[in-house]
């Protein structure tokens, strides 16, 4: 899916909500439990249900790889059965060497042909670039995320460089020292283009995410866990938004566990719906 | 896999060889290629061939998930096929928020039942906790990688914090500024201890190992890439040991392709073989 597709589907549809398929088989509804394509009967119910709300998919490799061979299966099949209206994307926070990133990006762009993969950058260039080589396909690497151990390494200062001082003075840091994510966003997005790279961007605080924009003006952001957090949606739309709309928001948890019972596949329907309805407010008019 | 049983099966044995069943399936003999289970019958063909000469076997996962949802089978039936007697490593530098971790957690110690996982440190404590949580288990982070794109945020000159200088100076930024890996090695240590915590280290100048050593001086070193520059097992072998050994010296391609003939279990084996003989001389007497 081109960049122009997904802003297309974007302002069409008035949504740039991903529901994130993070389905753990232990946490299924009980009437699905132990039937033999629980998982996937799973996954197509909440698709159907919430189609009509949202622009993207992401599966979390992780849930699926701890169902072993079948678990790898039943992802495929998921990815297969979503529309090529919305961006499938696979969320593997992959990365290695050169020659194995090719491996991954072989394995998700080829045989589980997605749209996006989510790629950790602490290998830096060459563990990138083999997957932004493909066509039509994107890159997401990790920027800044919201989970505590974000302030571990992502969140360090670096030492200011005489020669090449950062274009834009930290906001965070409160001077001109970078931190390390910062100077992850600025490296990394002379690798790509706004069409084929974007970011995990899930800063805690909403004004870092207009810090974020003077860094990464134009490339699209996927946020996670805005759902679990509540409330935090407006600021990110606010502080995030271009005139692109350059969001991916996520929600996993919020809308596939909305009900653990036989209806939750209305009450993910009923949920998506309200973020839709939200994010109808958010985007700006298109001219 | 205990240390106490790695330690002594690497003295028994003589030898600190972990061999790399990065197998492509482009790549087989021409007499395998085509047939049903030549990736498996590959792999069990080069595991028989070096089991006396290595204490370890490592596999790539990216190279088996290229192979679509089969491939996860065969990594899992390769695993199955190695004896206990040798650390299995799951090299798939996984890493994600500590639920999601969690998962992978179970997907390889669990479903898969290796011995350890190779883990990427860029999102923090939350993110490694998860697999240092099983018992017997080890959890082997990426520190330093002997790849170009090391250069990119890995060897990044830090801030001094006033507060908190490092415990030992920087022999390679020449200065009391630590650099990233720097950073990631002392503080990733705190979280686990010798007893189930490795690191990657691909240092590409065999002096680093020294300093290395001087960050976690006990710690198991899982080293990459010796066989593709060659000649630099002697000096790695010379900086970076200690007197429990504390080395894993992977060679893949060197070993699973030393021939692309009938002949290549035979020719992997002598490959093997002279690693063995070279780590002989190498090792300390254990008093």
């Amino acid at each position: 899916m081109t960049r122009q597709q997904l802003v297309e589907q974007i302002f069409t549809k008035q949504t740039y909500l991903c529901v994130g398929l993070d389905t753990d088989d232990t946490k299924l509804p009980a009437h699905l439990k132990g039937k033999p394509n629980a998982v996937l009967d799973f996954n197509k119910a909440i698709i159907d249900a919430t189609l009509a709300h949202c622009v993207s998919y992401k599966i979390n490799t992780a849930f699926y790889e701890a169902m072993g061979a079948r678990g790898w299966e039943i992802m495929q099949e998921t990815f297969a059965y979503i529309p090529n209206t919305h961006l499938t994307i696979a969320d593997a926070k992959r990365g290695d060497i050169g020659n194995t990133s090719h491996q991954y990006a072989r394995a998700f762009f080829e045989h589980m042909n997605v749209d996006a993969i989510t790629v950790a950058p602490y290998m830096g260039e060459d563990s990138v670039r083999p997957f932004l080589e493909y066509d039509g396909k994107w890159t997401i690497v990790l920027g800044l995320t919201s989970n505590k151990g974000s302030e571990n390494f992502q969140r360090l200062k670096l030492a200011p460089n005489k020669e090449e001082l950062p274009l834009v003075p930290s906001v965070i840091s409160g001077d001109r020292s970078e931190l390390l994510f910062e100077k992850v966003l600025e490296t990394v997005s002379t690798w790509g283009t706004p069409g084929n790279l974007m970011f995990v961007a899930g800063a805690t605080q909403a004004h870092e995410f207009e810090h974020l924009r003077s860094i990464v003006p134009q490339q699209f952001l996927l946020v996670p866990g805005v759902g679990a957090q509540g409330g935090s949606l407006r600021d990110v739309s606010k502080y995030g938004m271009h005139n692109e709309c350059g969001l991916l928001v996520n929600a996993s948890r919020a809308v596939i566990y909305a009900s653990s019972g036989e209806d939750f596949a209305i009450a993910a329907q009923q949920i998506a719906q309200e973020y839709h309805e939200e994010m109808k407010q958010y985007l700006p008019q298109q001219g």
